[in-house]
C-alpha cells in the first residue's frame, strides 16, 4: 500500500533558511524613500533590528537558522507532507497530488515559521516590545504565541471590526499574553485623527499598520513586526519548501507543479523558492501563485513602484500592485486582501519564471470542501485557493491520461473559519464581480516614480 | 539536546486493539434488563451491528484493526508523544513530562479513533445511516467525519441550545456532510413529548440520546452510535495507549504516573488500559482518572447499577454514577459532564487498580493556559483536567526533588472554545460549588436493583 505521510525527524529541520535572491537573475530592484531616492538599510533601524535589516538585503545563497528558532521549530516542525490518496481516488485522476500541512502549528497556519525568527532576533537586539497589525488575527495569534517564547511582549492592534466580531483570534492572543487593541484607537496620532473624523471607523489593515509603526517608531524599546511581503519574512518561510524537498526524496518523486495561495506572498514564496532553486539549475518545474480574483495582484496589477501601506507610511518598493487605496471586497480569505504583493514573488513573476492564476470564491469552497470531505482535514479559505487550482490540475489530467505529480501547500486549517462555510453551505457565499472601477482608480493613484530600468 | 518529539511511521500504527478485560482480576458484571436480569447480544442488535456486539463482550486480548480502519487512521496517526520540556523549565522541576497529542485529527480530538471503527463496522453489517446525539458537538464533529469516509449518512441530534450559540463544530459536521437537527426536533415521539410540554425547551443530552436511539430503533437501515461509555468504545481507543508504549520505548524512558481526563471513559480508557497490562504483570505505574469536582462520578459517586442516558432507555449498567437524573453544572468541559463512567474504568477503580481525582474548574484552566504558553498548543478545557494533574505531579517533584517520568493524553485542541478562555482571562469563570444537593436527590432515585457479589 503506498505511504499517505512523509514525516522528518526533528533533526531534519534544516539548519539554514534558502535565499532566492542568490539564484535570480538579476538583483531586486532598490526600495525608495518618498522622495525617490533609493533607501539604504538605516531607514528602517528605527522598526527594525541589525539582523532582520541584513537578512532583507542579503544576497547569501544560505543564511544560518539560530538553535534558538529551530528549538521552537521542534514545537510543531517538521511539518508533514500527505499524499492525498483518497482525494486522488475521488477526482478519479490518474495525478498523484501531494500537500504539505502546515495548519500543525499551535496558530494553525505558516505564520509562525517568520513570527518566531523575528521574535528571536529582536530579542538578541535587546527589543523588549514588538508591534503589528493584525486583521482577522492569524499573523497576530502567531506573533503572540513567538513573543511569549522569547520574553518580548507583543501588542497588537486589530482591525476593530474584526475585534468586535471575531473574538476568538483575539482570544487566542491573549492566552499567550498579547495585548490586543482595537483600531483605531487612541493610543496614537493616527488612530486619533481617524476617530476624529470618523468615531464609529471600523477599522483597516491601513490604519492598523499606521498605528502598530507608529508606536513602534516613536519607542526606542519597541520594534515593528511584519507578517508577510518583505525579503527576510520570505526567508524564513521557506523552511516549508526546504522540508518538502526532502520529503520527495523520502517519496522518490518531485512536482511537475508547486502550488501555493498568494496574498503578501509569505506562503508562496517559502514553498516555491526551495524549488525554483532547482528551476535556476536546469530542472524543468512549475512554480503557480494563487490568488482571489476580486484582489489579483500578480493576474492584473501593475508592475510600479508603491506603498506597501495604505496611508503611504513605508518604503516604496518595486511590485504588482492594485494601488495602495485599492480595498478589496470583504471575501473570508482575508489572508489575500492585500493591494501589493512581495517584491520578490513579483520580480520573478515580471520575469516570467513564475506563473499565477485568479480565481474566484465560490469555487474555492467547492474544492475546499471536496478536499475536506476526502481528506478529512477542513483547510482554511486562503488554503482553498491552492487546492482549487491544484483540483484543476489533477482534472486536467483525467482528460490527458498524465500521471502528473502536483504539489500545493495547504498552509492553513479552517477551525476559525466556520462561519464563511457555512455561508457556502447555504448557498449564501457569492463571488464578488471584478473591482474594475475601484482598481483602475487606485491604480491612477499610484506614486509618481521611475522605475529602475 | 532532549528530542522534543517521537514520532511512529504509519507502517507502527498498532495493528490490534487491546482489550483490557482479559487482564481483569474478575470479569465485567454484565448488563442488565429493565427487569433487572442480564441481559444478551441480543437485545443491543436493533441498534448496534453484530460485531460491535462482539466487542462489547469479548473476553480475548487482542482484537485486530481491520484494514480499512488503519488506513482512515493513517490520515493522523500515530498521533506524537511529546516531552514537555519547556513546561518543565517553566515548573522549574525536575520530573520529565511526556504528552501524546490527539488534537492533530481532522476533528480536533481523540473521538475519530472510535468514530472511524464504528462507522467501518456498520458499513460491514450493510448500514446506511447511523444516529448520534452531540452536545457541544465533539463527537458528532468526529462522526461526521468518519461516515463520510465510509458513503454512511450521519444525522446528529445537537442539544438545541448548543446547535444556537455554538455553531462552529455544527458547520464543522455540515462541512463533512452530515444532518445536523436540533433537539428536541419533531422528528421524534421523544422530541414531540418534550416540545408538546416545553415548546422552548433548550434541550438536553439525554434528550437528544433518546431521539437518535428512537429514531434508529425504528428504522432497518438505522444504527445507533455512542461516543464514549461502552466496552468497545474505549477498546478502539486504546491505540493511544498502545502507540504512547511504543514511543516511550523510543524514548527510553516508561512512565511512573500515567494520567488522563474522565468523562464516560473513552479518553482515559485508551490511554491507560494498555499501561494496565503492564501493572497487571507486575509493573509500578499508577492510573489517573481527572473528573471535574462538578460532576465527580468516580470520587464521589456510587457505584451501582444506572442507565447510561437520562430517559432510562439503555440496559442498566455497574458503574459509579451520580444518577441518571443528575444534571452537572454548565462548565466548561462539556465532554467531562456526564452522570456516570465506563462500566470498565469503575470495576478497576472499585478494585482499587486505578486512581481518581476531582478538580475544580478555575485551576484547570490555569494549567491550560500555563501550558499553552510554554507549549504553544491551547489545549481542549477537558484536557486542562488531566493538565492540572500533571502540573500537580510535577510540582510535587520540585518539593521532593524526584526525577519522577508523568505521562498524560493531550485528548483534544481548544480552537472551539476560545469562548471559554476569554471568561477565565476576564476572571469571569467560575468554580461551581459542589451539588451536593441535586447528587443526594438524583442517588436517591437509582434503580432498585440487586448488585451481583
Amino acid at each position: 500500500m503506498s505511504q499517505v505521510k512523509f514525516l522528518l525527524d526533528e533533526s531534519e529541520i534544516p539548519t539554514h533558511w534558502y535565499n532566492v535572491v542568490s539564484d535570480m537573475p538579476r538583483p531586486p530592484a532598490p526600495a525608495l524613500g518618498p522622495d525617490g531616492a533609493p533607501i539604504g538599510p538605516d531607514a528602517l533601524a528605527a522598526i527594525f533590528p541589525p539582523s532582520l535589516i541584513e537578512q532583507e538585503v542579503s544576497r547569501e545563497r544560505w543564511i544560518e537558522i539560530p538553535e534558538p528558532v529551530r528549538e521552537i521549530y521542534r514545537l510543531w516542525r517538521p511539518s508533514p507532507l500527505y499524499r492525498a490518496l483518497r482525494l486522488e481516488e475521488a477526482l478519479g485522476t490518474p495525478a498523484k497530488i501531494y500537500y504539505k500541512y502546515e495548519g500543525v502549528s499551535p496558530a494553525g497556519s505558516h505564520k509562525p515559521n517568520t513570527a518566531v525568527a523575528q521574535a528571536y532576533f529582536n530579542r538578541r537586539a535587546g527589543i523588549r516590545r514588538l508591534t503589528t497589525e493584525t486583521g482577522a488575527g492569524q499573523w497576530g495569534s502567531a506573533l503572540a504565541m513567538a513573543g511569549r517564547m522569547f520574553g518580548i511582549e507583543i501588542r497588537v492592534f486589530m482591525v476593530r471590526v474584526s475585534y468586535e466580531q471575531k473574538p476568538f483570534r483575539r482570544s487566542m492572543m491573549q492566552t499567550w499574553g498579547a495585548e490586543v487593541i482595537a483600531s483605531p484607537s487612541t493610543r496614537t496620532n493616527s488612530g486619533r485623527a481617524v476617530l476624529a473624523d470618523h468615531p464609529d471607523s471600523p477599522g483597516s489593515l491601513g490604519i492598523a499598520i499606521s498605528e502598530a509603526v507608529e508606536e513602534a517608531g516613536s519607542r526606542k524599546d519597541t520594534n515593528y513586526a511584519l507578517g508577510s511581503v518583505l525579503n527576510h519574512v520570505l526567508l524564513h518561510q521557506t523552511v516549508i519548501g526546504l522540508e518538502a524537498k526532502k520529503q520527495f526524496e523520502k517519496a522518490g518523486d518531485y512536482p511537475d507543479v508547486v502550488i501555493a495561495c498568494c496574498g503578501g506572498g509569505s506562503n508562496f514564496g517559502g514553498t516555491a523558492f526551495p524549488f525554483f532553486a532547482d528551476k535556476a539549475a536546469g530542472r524543468v518545474v512549475r512554480l503557480v501563485a494563487v490568488e482571489p480574483d476580486s484582489c489579483p495582484t500578480l493576474t492584473r496589477g501593475h508592475y510600479a513602484y508603491d506603498s506597501g501601506d495604505s496611508a503611504g507610511l513605508t518604503p516604496l518598493m518595486l511590485m504588482y500592485t492594485l494601488g495602495r487605496s485599492f480595498i478589496p471586497p470583504a471575501i473570508h480569505a482575508g489572508g489575500l486582501r492585500y493591494h501589493g504583493d512581495s517584491p520578490l514573488v513579483s520580480q520573478l513573476h515580471h520575469d516570467g519564471l513564475v506563473e499565477a492564476i485568479a480565481v474566484p470564491q465560490r469555487a474555492t469552497f467547492e474544492a475546499g470542501l471536496t478536499f475536506a470531505r476526502a481528506e478529512g482535514i477542513i483547510p482554511a479559505p486562503e488554503a482553498n485557493h491552492a487546492i482549487r487550482a491544484a483540483l484543476d490540475e489533477a482534472l486536467k489530467c483525467r482528460q490527458t491520461g498524465e500521471r502528473k505529480t502536483i504539489f500545493f501547500t495547504l498552509s492553513g486549517h479552517g477551525h476559525f473559519d466556520m462561519a464563511a462555510y457555512d455561508r457556502y453551505l447555504r448557498g449564501e457565499l457569492k463571488d464578488s464581480p471584478y473591482p474594475e472601477e475601484a482598481i483602475q482608480a487606485a491604480l491612477a493613484d499610484l506614486p509618481k516614480v521611475a522605475r529602475p530600468s
